[in-house]
């Protein structure tokens, strides 16, 4: 019953676009599901460059934190529904917390689970975005590194649920899952 | 007319030895268009290495800014020009620029706009390096994440016009766009 | 003869997973090379939560330096060798030199031919993972960049002579090179 999409990929690859073409196809109304809080300029402005890219047919609702609850709460709603992105609701709910590191990877690994057996519940269609943070080298600071393994084990839970899976690579798009062969 | 090949990876993933096969497929002459300038030691190492892998078909080119203006000069005189490489361009616009933000981003991606041009104009084909940044954990640092952006925005631009994208990953190239099939 | 798998991905991407369930297709005894040193908690709880994970099919065998000597001398012992991971090895001999940047290089250079050379000659098969580091922004640290650039050559090299390489994203595997097609 329920379709799930996941989008990874690096900053800037491109993926929000596609996740947005992706909801579009579904028709209207579509909802965009924003996890990220305009804390400074820098962020004011790079979600009202998002914001501005999409046209009428999208209701926004920002939610920092309650995701699956969120997803719940609004299911059978809308045609679609996007959500941009996974990787800023990680990163939203390791910063609340107060920074003990097996409580805070626990409290994280929870929701996690519980979006997972949400998405395996929801009627409407979600295409979650998320983002691949561990190509680099290892961070020297603990919080970075914390990060990083709960954005794999994130984005390994997440693609296991999903029906699809994409990467999207200089703004091109290469599915790794569920491909219709 | 034109013929542009993006070719993308990360550090030392094998990217320029595959361009440079790519390259040579066409026959000589040759234009290798480099865009490192030789700072310290270490680079002056790592051009030396590379240099020393080409052979006597390739006549080099250094340019550390003007990248459209050299490419659109030198049109035509060669069978093919690998261009080695677009993020090291990138970090050379943002390097010499005095650092204001809004007008730094503005400017590089007014030159990246008329790379962009050019590269629809070229009769002789050209093969693009360029480098995967934006895998890694988020900078701390401003300017970091700047260059991050602009950098994933530089390849979707450039993968958008271009005719061929592929990504090397441990040497082996993965074709994502323009396959023959 | 031998035959090689090279799995490649980020950090907590399932490469590891992905490894053993390669590895288990063979049937037992097999063979875990652990190259990871518990030097402190966190990483005293990574090991044991991965080893926690794998059956009593396994021998492990911890060797953080003599990973070609060791492949050597078990050769034939096991179904298949699992090697986890190159990246960490690599990391090993880094740190056991003293730092003069030359000979660094040439000694991690010199044991990663000689790794590549053993492979060629093993009769067990041998199962490899390592470890995309090269896809986020250049580090500041001349150590890290070194790392960063001999992990890139490494992941070139020991592709070369695998008859199979697998990147991991978000737990999925892609093959790109040895299809069977």
């Amino acid at each position: 019953m329920s379709h799930t999409i996941l989008i990874t990929g690096g900053a800037c690859s491109g993926k929000s676009r596609f996740a947005e073409e992706l909801a579009l196809s579904h028709g209207g109304p579509l909802c965009y599901l924003a996890t990220a809080q305009a804390y400074d300029d820098e962020m004011t402005e790079r979600i009202a460059r998002h914001r501005s890219r999409r046209g009428g047919v999208w209701q926004t609702i920002e939610e920092p934190l309650l995701l699956p609850q969120t997803l719940a709460r609004i299911d059978g709603e809308h045609r679609a529904i996007l959500v941009d992105c996974v990787t800023i609701w990680l990163s939203n709910l390791l910063l609340s917390c107060d920074g003990t590191q097996p409580e805070t990877e626990e409290y994280v690994m929870a929701n996690l689970h519980r979006l997972s057996a949400t998405l395996r519940e929801m009627t409407t269609p979600v295409i979650l975005v998320t983002n691949e943070v561990g190509m680099g080298i290892v961070p020297d600071n603990p919080l970075a590194r914390l990060f990083r393994d709960v954005a794999g084990q994130s984005n390994q839970l997440l693609a296991a649920v999903a029906d699809e899976l994409h990467v999207v690579i200089s703004g091109i798009p290469l599915q790794l899952k569920g491909r219709a062969s």
